[in-house]
């Protein structure tokens, strides 16, 4: 099996976690090797579910924070093993999951070696299935099994964020348009009646919409609303009887997921619309009492997180959460994904001078 | 292997042919039953290639006709096997290939195995892969490897033509007109540029285009211009970087296949349009002497055919070629295909009094 040194930098960590594939599914070996590295570690109480583990201190401290990262990545497109490399001058680490996320993951294991005694406790989770359906998903499974190690007074998690502070996120919902039609042969097409055709009107609607800027909590939110996939037809000779238009609406988090539903039932209104999938947004959060002394510590503007992150999840445990980590959000999944070197640098140094206290 | 007894009644044998199911590709089953039906028969000679199947009379008649029709059927939609009933009234069989092109087939069938010595010779042709890329066409095939098979003063196509003896046939045109992107991740869809969204317009010029009807030699011929499928998409987080849309124009026998190609790319000006498949109509060619002969044995009067239909091939090497089949054209392909019996039998008599003769 793998193991892992955590006396290296996290620099360094970054690219052996990296050349460790993980993809969702395939978690198992860095999962062990983390657990090993981090159960040799006195000052942490650790616990292992499936491929999610998580290590708490328990020093008394009066508050606690959840600091948590995800271990998979989506599929390797020949992007692995991870290379140095400079990009107009700034040195990178490029390769598969550098920015999402295990950069990230590498600082949270490399302070969680070193800071036995921070000045909050620290409750570190690691999880599995981000990637995919939010069913997999390691923190799903954790909320039913152990929903008291969710427990905090501030989250963050380490998502990419170009070492800003990014905070709550947009909501998401995914929706099936469709349209009806009669099949005939197409040689003689006024007895049926050409479903594709009808989907027009929807792809105009679509084409024609303009998405919202919302601002919450001094956040201004992005929404967009897109067509991720049409499908349609039987037969090269055959007048189509249904059209699906799959749309994803992706949501400022002042609207809930039944306001979310209800607007894209408004936008396609007339049309057969069935909602396969939604998950709320979260708020910024950012007027908690953690929460402003962590953007004093870090020093950094908080901006909109604009993709659906797990902060939603705290969110609605009722416990603020931010996305803080190294690593552009635009180059997540992206064949090219690669992190500068000093942003992990970056996002450890704020890290640690905050919970490391005076 | 599944055997057909020739000697039950056309109307019998459409049934059992029917259900043996045969959507193109999978046509095995069906040709191997045929085929060992057909070489007991001392009368014909039989040449197989692939899944067709070709039988002839060798009797030095001054005439040669060629009688053809495919075996294949477009996918089955829960309308199989086969069932009884009335509709107004009149009994007919229902299921998938009772009408495009299985009751013509049967009758074919039924003929063969029992016209010993008619009054000119005969070529039986039935083939496979006709619902699909002309490229695939067991004739298109067969033209290639014998071309001789061909050779004829008149050529009957069994499609269904409600009893009637349609002339000609519209030409066939399919293209594949595509809207192009840039892929992003659809939480940040500005990043982006949506190729589904694109395809609005092209979906509108379809939704709005008029076809025309168009006379020639005193049969009226109506075109049709119909999307038959769409595709696009990549996942449910990814704005989609192409679209693609295929057409089928239908177009009367007046205009040649350059000159059908030109209007669609007229029609979609502006947009990337590749041209996949295509075979010019034919002209309805009733003149000919043996034609005239036909049409007064059946008493029928002549229509267009709409449908493109194979009549195409034998008219382009010269052989003046009808359809005449039991069944509703409108019905092909659609869901509640169902022959009347009564047109099965008609049918029969039909080619049976001309081809007996006296």
């Amino acid at each position: 099996m793998a193991s892992l040194d955590l006396t290296v930098s996290s620099v360094e960590l970054t690219r052996n976690i990296c050349d460790i594939p993980s993809v969702s599914g395939d978690e198992r070996v860095l999962a062990d090797a983390i657990h090993e590295a981090i159960s040799a570690l006195p000052h942490l109480e650790v616990y292992r579910d499936g491929d999610t583990i998580v290590a708490r201190t328990n020093l008394g401290r009066a508050q606690r924070v959840v600091i948590a990262g995800h271990i998979d990545t989506v599929p390797i497109n020949e992007n692995l093993p991870t290379r140095d490399f400079e990009v107009d001058g700034v040195p990178v680490i490029w390769g598969r999951g550098t920015v999402d996320m295990k950069a990230g993951t590498a600082v949270q294991l490399k302070l969680a070696a070193e800071l036995a005694a921070p000045r909050v406790d620290i409750t570190w989770m690691w999880y599995d299935h981000e990637e995919v359906d939010a069913d997999l998903n390691g923190l799903t499974r954790l909320a039913r099994t152990r929903p008291d190690l969710f427990q905090g007074d501030f989250a963050i998690l380490g998502e990419p964020s170009n070492g800003a502070v990014e905070g709550g996120c947009n909501g998401n919902l995914r929706a099936i348009v469709r349209t009806h039609g009669v099949r005939a042969h197409s040689a003689r097409a006024w007895v049926g009646d050409n479903a594709i055709h009808k989907a027009a009107p929807v792809l105009a609607r679509l084409a024609e919409y303009r998405p919202r800027e919302v601002p919450v909590e001094g956040l201004v939110y992005r929404e967009g609303l897109n067509a991720v996939r049409i499908r349609g037809g039987v037969a090269g000779n055959v007048i189509p009887d249904l059209c699906e238009v799959e749309v994803n609406y992706r949501f400022a988090p002042s609207r809930s997921l039944d306001e979310a539903e209800r607007h894209v039932r408004d936008v396609f209104d007339g049309f057969d619309v069935e909602v396969v999938d939604g998950a709320a947004g979260a708020r910024p959060g950012l007027d908690a009492p953690l929460a402003q002394e962590f953007l004093a510590a870090v020093a950094a503007e908080p901006r909109p997180k604009y993709g659906w992150t797990d902060v939603a999840r705290f969110s609605a445990l009722g416990v603020p959460a931010v996305n803080y980590g190294p690593g552009d959000p635009s180059l997540a999944h992206h064949d090219e994904e690669r992190v500068p070197i000093a942003q992990i640098e970056a996002v450890e140094r704020g890290l640690r001078s905050w919970l490391a206290g005076s």
